[in-house]
């Protein structure tokens, strides 16, 4: 979000022209990798951090779910860094895709929710909307109410949004979008996920 | 590395077909950052990390590199992830680049050296040549001799090279190779770097 996308409000200006809207999208590896990187520079600077993780399930335990926690552990017991809420929105991709659809978009809507209390709120200085491209790319919320959402956010609050498809009007609405191109990829040749890897 | 490389060795074929040599290049954001998530997960599985940051200032004190220090010391004291190893290899890339190119050169083969004894010694599960790719794109390094030391490695270490320009030797012989492309940049609308989000 920028003082370019027309909707900063009076009074507010000189905070909303550094607050960013940022986008990781494309089909390569490294989206939400790169936004848990960013979150780390946060935490370090004391920024207060929310992650909402669309899609994925609270059963699986990834890596960067539990280094978090114990930076916001850190954060409770010795000051360091900053605070890390940590929300996981979604009922899971499984190998089966058992989930329909229909659950997908409740969720999505659900979790979208919570996003818009925190943003009324200021809650954090960097959100981080995990695989929200796809929920806004499968119109499960919609793109243009996103972002009169995020246009009307008060404060400086940092939005970095991951997913495959982002669609244009949020492309274009991003002070910075990375889409990250896949020029190789191990599952090609063979070779099967690993723990520490790609979760 | 995997075993399409040609360059596995005898009795050691299992551990390699799963070691993976992976890229994050291009001229967009994320190259580093995805890099450093990428090591998040790799530390809540209690990996041993190696960091080793080419071409950067020691001088320049970032928050990954805060954030780390404070995973490694987290996992010193109470045994939670893994330990984490962050060499800075450069003189810095400083406003007036004062730097001359004899020094980098000098500096990052003095860098090469330190990650070459570390995979002699399989010190690290994971390393992360941040920047490595500029120092091969600028000939500092030889691709083709840091190829062979790649092949050439003992065990099960994982290898992620990031930086721009990333020679196409380099590509090819990578199981995961990522193009991080700009889309839109802060910078390009005169917004300037932040604490936090930039380093």
């Amino acid at each position: 979000m920028s003082a370019q996308s027309g909707h900063a409000l009076p009074g507010t200006r000189e905070l909303r022209e550094t607050a960013r809207l940022m986008v990781n999208t494309g089909d390569g590896k490294g989206k939400s990798t790169a936004a848990f990187g960013l979150a780390l520079r946060a935490w370090a600077q004391g920024w207060s951090v929310g992650v909402y993780q669309f899609v994925k399930s609270s059963s699986w335990r990834t890596g960067e779910r539990e280094a978090f926690a114990a930076l916001d552990e850190l954060h409770r017991t010795t000051g360091r860094g900053g605070p890390v809420a940590w929300h996981v929105l979604g009922a899971g991709r499984t190998a089966l895709r058992v989930t329909r659809d229909t659950d997908q978009a409740a969720l999505a809507r659900a979790g979208w929710q919570v996003v818009r209390e925190d943003l009324a709120r200021a809650t954090h200085r960097l959100l981080v909307l995990d695989e929200f491209a796809h929920v806004l790319a499968r119109g499960w919320v919609d793109p243009g109410e996103a972002l009169a959402v995020f246009a009307g956010r008060p404060g400086l609050q940092h939005l970095l949004v991951t997913g495959r498809d982002c669609p244009r009007s949020v492309l274009d609405a991003a002070d910075l979008a990375t889409d990250m191109t896949k020029v190789a990829h191990p599952f090609d040749r063979g070779l099967r996920g690993l723990a520490g890897l790609e979760w």
